[in-house]
């Protein structure tokens, strides 16, 4: 029997997991300082529920499905929180609109398991059900951005496209009749790069839409500028038009541009796509997108019957650790919440020490005692090797006295103080 | 198409997630008090993993397996956070001993959906591993009188009992060969009363022993006193008297035995446990016990080819839930996260709304606008639908005055502040 963990799924120890803690409670922070309301749903949907969602890759090879053994009912593991959430509004009709939400937690995708790539892994998503207006897309993306400054990435992009515009332009302009095919070598630009791309794409199409092509998915950089350069050139296309004014007044609500650009050869692989669609990128390390989103008016009417527009984000915290801890944004240097460790000098003291560490844990202390009934020296050692900073010593003399010995081990410094005082003196130091 | 989660599972919309966000956070902090760090394990683990682990029910009819449509893996969901730390603890041997850990997140079960059971429901376990001390024992016990205390459940009991108590006085001086069948049904106690006990273990023993066994499971009650009984009448039994000394030991480092009992019915029905076990009940509502755990030295040991003692709770939220909210310690009460909602008098004054909003953000306030461009008298009706206690009118005068127009909804109270001293007006009223 294997006591590893199942592959592609991970076990977290404590300092990894107070590191996960600390970047969750900061990203939901923001989200509930934009008024975003908490909500959970099943790990599981009927497989119907994901069905038809999320295009031909994901239905094929990468939702994980599973048939239940009693009652041969089909299920699936969540791939996404965006199409639970659809569901959700489908059922909760009652909710007043605009809603809007966050939801934190894991999803699961049959990914052949390899560095960086897992088969359960968390999102922090960020969502608007309700709003078809700009206003909506521009909160989503100012999120964004407070969430990438929260933590400090300074080199970042948001860089946003328009499925409409990827449509008029492509399908209209270009006479693509189904442009899926280009989009998904599109896609592929960060990988193979733009030659790559173009050598592809010179497979499927004459030579001079290859050209025009590789002209359109230069277009990327300061948005205002770049939105009227494609308004002059395909502007009268009607789904050129209602995306660029879409994103005129979107860009107009941004709180500071700085950190986006518009990029006409941003795709996204998502089926449920209809309008604004937007990623976030770091210069280094060269990672793939930090977050992801865009708008969706049309999969929640596949649910409730009728549309309603809804527009969000993901926040991926895997790949945001991983490049944290690689630019030295996060560090895993905490092993143990404790901060206060009761050292038992004499076995008779023991209770005395217990009543004190509970007297500490009521003023909200973290305290630790000894478990384990070791020597002091011992009790010592276990308390260095979780580096916790503060030890307090408890023997005959203390119990007599009425007091307790603070030890605080990075300045290695001794204070003996009255018992009543403990707590006082403990918060100058922690 | 159904938009129901499956059956058994549930949706939580914001006001029950913030209600049990609450509840978890109290538990975390509380078990962060006393040291304890926390870890995940992943969702599912390979069937041989649980294999073995829970008894017979469970292994048939309780634990949800499945096979990978891909690679015919067998997996299962994890049952419970206890045998996920036992493989955690035998695959991570470099952690320092005593590790105490906690681990709050949800497991699965394949129970008939009925009122107040689950499919999916969340644990909050806290548990020692590497003490096989009644000081661990003792501690864990005090966490969970500090957790019902917190919650202001007043009429509680801890009711404990020990297996090697039940196996010494069951095998060895009623002399009954194999007494699992025996605990099964003293297990319905609570559901069948002690004369439906008495007359199902009539069918399977002679008389005088049902009579004894009547005798001994009536004993429950205030801890001491009823310790020396046992002692008085089975002490001799060396297993008795192993668990009289660790018992004893143990009580004495119990902060409170107030709302301890000993308890000779209590059996607990997992196979793992080794010594004391310990539950906790409400009298009212009557809703099964609120909290479970004991001792079980030989589970790690399967794992990790070394016994390594451990013990611990589990807090089971759903019922802590459930139990609060019908004696009215909990409400559901809150909508949203939102504190104040901006409302835009005018759309010229919007941008200069959006502005405000990010100032008040960036202090920390929880803060919305419309997104949905309507006119103030429907912004105002969306903010008092959810609730949201402070109401802040932007249009053309407050734009051109530099002002912000404060609303206390509760009070029925208007403030014009200058935009300046917004922030330190607010915080008197939020």
């Amino acid at each position: 029997m294997s006591v590893r963990p199942p592959a592609g799924f991970r076990d977290f120890p404590p300092e990894v997991m107070l590191l996960r803690k600390k970047v969750i409670k900061k990203i939901e922070e923001i989200f509930q300082r934009y008024g975003y309301d908490p909500i959970d749903t099943p790990t599981i949907e009927y497989w119907d529920v994901l069905k038809g969602k999320y295009g031909e890759e994901a239905e094929k090879k990468l939702i994980w499905r599973f048939k239940d053994v009693w009652s041969g009912r089909e299920y699936a593991f969540r791939y996404d929180l965006t199409v639970p959430l659809a569901r959700f509004v489908a059922l909760h009709r009652d909710m007043p609109l605009p809603f809007k939400r966050y939801h934190i937690g894991p999803v699961w995708r049959h990914e052949e398991p390899q560095r960086g790539r897992y088969r359960e892994f968390y999102q922090c998503d960020a969502d608007v059900v309700g709003s078809p207006y700009p206003d909506a897309d521009a909160e989503i993306i100012n999120i964004t951005i407070d969430v990438m400054k929260a933590f400090n990435f300074s080199q970042f992009t948001v860089r946003v496209n328009d499925r409409r515009m990827l449509r008029g332009i492509f399908e209209e302009e270009l006479g693509i009749e189904n442009p899926y095919p280009v989009y998904v070598v599109i896609d592929k630009l960060d990988k193979i790069g733009m030659n790559g791309v173009l050598n592809q794409l010179g497979e499927m199409l004459p030579r001079d839409k290859v050209e025009k092509i590789a002209d359109i998915i230069s277009v990327r950089g300061e948005p205002l500028e770049l939105l009227d350069e494609v308004s002059r050139k395909y502007g009268d296309n009607p789904s050129v038009k209602q995306a660029v004014n879409h994103l005129s007044e979107m860009f107009d609500l941004i709180d500071d541009l700085g950190n986006v650009a518009l990029d006409l050869s941003l795709v996204r692989g998502l089926d449920y796509y209809t309008g604004p669609i937007f990623e976030t990128v770091v210069e280094k390390p060269r990672i793939g997108s930090l977050t992801g989103g865009g708008r969706y008016d049309g999969l929640i009417g596949i649910f409730s019957g009728v549309d309603i527009p809804a527009t969000g984000t993901s926040i991926g915290i895997e790949r945001l650790i991983d490049a944290g801890l690689e630019l030295g944004i996060f560090k895993l240097d905490r092993k143990t919440v404790t901060q206060i460790y009761v050292v038992v000098l004499d076995e008779k003291a023991k209770k005395e020490a217990w009543k004190l560490a509970h007297q500490l844990r009521t003023h909200g202390f973290k305290v630790s005692v000894d478990l384990s009934r070791r020597k002091p020296d011992k009790q010592r050692k276990h308390a260095k090797r979780l580096d916790i900073p503060v030890l307090i010593y408890v023997g005959k003399k203390e119990v007599e006295q009425g007091t307790a010995t603070i030890y605080l081990r990075k300045q290695q410094k001794r204070i003996e103080v009255p018992r009543e005082n403990l707590p006082q003196e403990l918060e100058k130091h922690l």
